[in-house]
């Protein structure tokens, strides 16, 4: 696959933004594979996504974000560069249920999701042996109900050790402190059972059951310090009947969940997702 | 179309019902078009809905229905028969918006909807000439924020008047007292402008713009006097993105709003719905 | 509505277009709402979209299109400049089914779809009333089956005489001669009722039921001589069963038949779809 | 889970049908916990499914059937009696993607299957590690692409050998003979990468690219010795746009041939499908 950089940034909205970054980019030559841009005109604020072709610059990822600061100091802007030669470092959390952490394991070992994985951090010793058998280190790290705290602290040290770019929270069933929240803001990815914000909190497909909706659904969204509120990547649903019983809702909300969850990795592993406020853009 | 008979009942779930009633309906040589049986394990309740083709039996749906009472006392059932032939008198509320009305109106007009439509009700004068070309008499009974009582003493004049056995809510933007929702209960149907139970109320849209959701739906429901939480005929949803203003969501919600409302009356007319409880079982 | 000049264009890709581009605008001060790209990458192709804030350029879309014209040509660029207080002339055909010509008309009488409809035009007498309610002129033109040429060139002279600038098909059962076609190329839009490319031609929920596909859909798509194989605008699906007839399917058809044909519509409206060769690129 | 006897079956439609079953089930106090009925009217043809509480009759499943006998004969009924205790005896077939294969042995694995897997079998060996850890034996059958007759007498005597019931391809690249189809009719599941009847054959993701369809599909079927042309058994389709190459389908279709294929597999084990000509019921 072709090597590209990527400039990603955001600012107050302004005439000009985009003959400024396009027209550094064509002074050096780089030739833009893809672009996406946004202004929410609501909000006075403009977002945009370029995809370069790397060969196509005389300088490496670095230099281009050291030459661009100027650019963007002067628009107000908050950027970032990366290089698909770099590979983001995503550990992955689990608990018991083996479907999104299954899916994630199949897709990366497949080579279809550009990222590394260090290790893979659990509360439970169940997936260890699914885990190891991808030759991926595998965590148990207890939570003690009525101390929680040396979990949480044993799983910072992990993530720092391991150097993780991010979390994903493959249906691991404990709520993040907000310490650990703050640590890779805008880079923890929770997959939520619920079409949010129905259902928010502890057994959704109960809820679901209980006030008899007709479709059911999963979020995938940043994980902030308040619960299942944070910004939402993407979402989907999937249609059920007065014959399906929360049993039921429970398998078929699994394909939801697993497909909705890998999608928004993946968009974040592309660096297409902006946070602003408590809302995404996605340039999908 | 061949004309058609629907014994549809609900009663306490027991060994032997389906036989009961086949056996029944073969007595009289009564040939069986559709059926439908569900059993809700957990609540021990059973449903059922046949469709008889009328010239296969010896007798009319009034004596139909006369001679299953036996049957249905002994089974502790709650049945009910309609026939083809009679249609349905269902009257229409609206407010301002066109989209939902015109669009019952267009199916119903094509001979897609088996119903009659005594009048339409407003409490504004625009949607009038529209009704009117239709063929339809159109009443507009103004609302007095102050007091709205007055409003509601017509509406329920003009249904009981109009001998309604349906009322279907089309965008129509007030909320019904409960005396009113009480005259035809699981016979009132609403479209709400969300995927409930998210956004509740006013303004649904507007709420989903300021969660940042990333589908947004539309929910049929029949009225109760609890707003928006009566029992869920069917729901739909429709992607949005960052891009997508409150105006492209209500354009959006439209098209959604519209299918739905038509999926949910058309069952109501082919009495596919039975309700326990605060749920709906569909046999659609 | 804000006022707004739309610059449309596509050329061989090279690198620096988008800063000419963004750097003319910038140049004007031109404020740029909305802007798509798309680099075909196989193909060598580029595709390009902005909506500018009419008020922030010191000068009309005609004097646009005359101060970018240079800057085309200099680039191999073909390109457009629509101007949305210039709406554009859509003359719809249909036959006898009402669905979607009073879908779209109901759009247009709510304002949802920015065009005028100078006439209706059908070979049927069917639609005259409903077209005529909404204050639109209607034509009837019919087709003798063993003689076609009359009919189309009535329609011809009429399309011409209300200086047309699109034509929609809908449900418009008459296959139209090349000479009209080439008329109006990429301006003539069709509904289909399947999912091309199956079922293609005559009677396609035939075709459908006789295969038992699951789901059924509509396309829309842009008109050649060669039936029903049109660049693709959209499509869409709706979900079957076992139960349902031709009959069904054809009722359950009209809804997807209709929203697609009303979303390729505004698409259309809105200069959002760029042909090259037998495909669209949809900056949706 | 309770254990359930099945009673699927299909004859001749005649009034009375329901009435005999029901009556013959009430009579050993069978309570019944599901049932489906179809009358195809232009057939002639009914189908019908029971779900048979397996503690509420005073027999086995193998007594049921041999009572049952005489009431099919009369009938001329086709039927079938399982036991969910008795599970069905899966053989999976791939070659070198992994998606379809992972998933379903996800599923087995964490218990959301009811089969037994006795092996797996592949014309290459990249599959072996990953179905040996999940315990199951792997069978490498290579292919000599000028006599492929040996690798299909391989096949044939591994699925004799392991008493397979069905055989699910999941993304086997081989077309069955016409020998090996009949061993097994309408239990071999294969999942096709299209929306069939469109891009029947190889390579449906470049076809689809090169006619610029709008969403892409995959069909789940049984095999037939007509390639890509048995009974369907689901569908399904994910949207795409200009910007998604051959690549981006081949990716984005995944999701969709696991979810198909692992819908339709369960509904096989579930004794839902009863093949009617080239067409199934499925009573989901």
């Amino acid at each position: 696959m072709e090597r590209v950089y990527r400039l990603v940034m955001s600012s107050p909205d302004r005439v000009g933004i985009v003959a400024r970054v396009a027209s550094f980019l064509a002074q050096y030559n780089g030739s833009i594979l893809e672009a996406n841009h946004h202004a929410d005109l609501e909000q006075g604020w403009f977002f945009m996504r370029n995809e370069i072709k790397a060969s196509s610059l005389p300088f490496s990822a670095g230099k281009l974000a050291e030459m661009f600061a100027p650019i963007a100091a002067d628009l107000d802007m908050t950027f970032e560069v990366t290089d698909t030669d770099v590979k983001k470092r995503v550990v992955l959390m689990c608990s018991r249920d083996s479907h999104c952490l299954a899916d994630i394991l199949n897709r990366w070992h497949s080579g279809d999701l550009p990222c590394d994985i260090p290790c893979v951090i659990s509360n439970h010793e169940d997936l260890r042996s699914l885990v190891e058998w991808h030759g991926i280190p595998f965590f148990h790290v207890p939570v003690d109900p009525s101390n929680k705290a040396p979990h949480f602290a044993e799983v910072e040290r992990l993530v720092a050790e391991h150097k993780a770019d991010a979390l994903v929270l493959a249906r691991y069933m404990q709520i993040l402190p907000e310490a650990l929240c703050s640590l890779l803001p805008n880079k923890i990815i929770n997959i939520h059972h619920s079409f949010l914000p129905s259902f928010i909190g502890a057994r959704p497909y109960h809820q679901a059951q209980e006030r008899g909706v007709k479709l059911i659904g999963a979020t995938c969204h940043y994980v902030t310090s308040d619960l299942d509120a944070g910004p939402i990547i993407d979402q989907d649903v999937v249609r059920i009947s007065h014959r399906d019983t929360v049993e039921d809702m429970v398998r078929l909300g699994k394909d939801c969940e697993k497909t909705v969850l890998a999608r928004g990795l993946r968009w974040h592993l592309e660096d297409r997702i902006l946070v602003h406020g408590n809302k995404t853009v996605v340039f999908s």
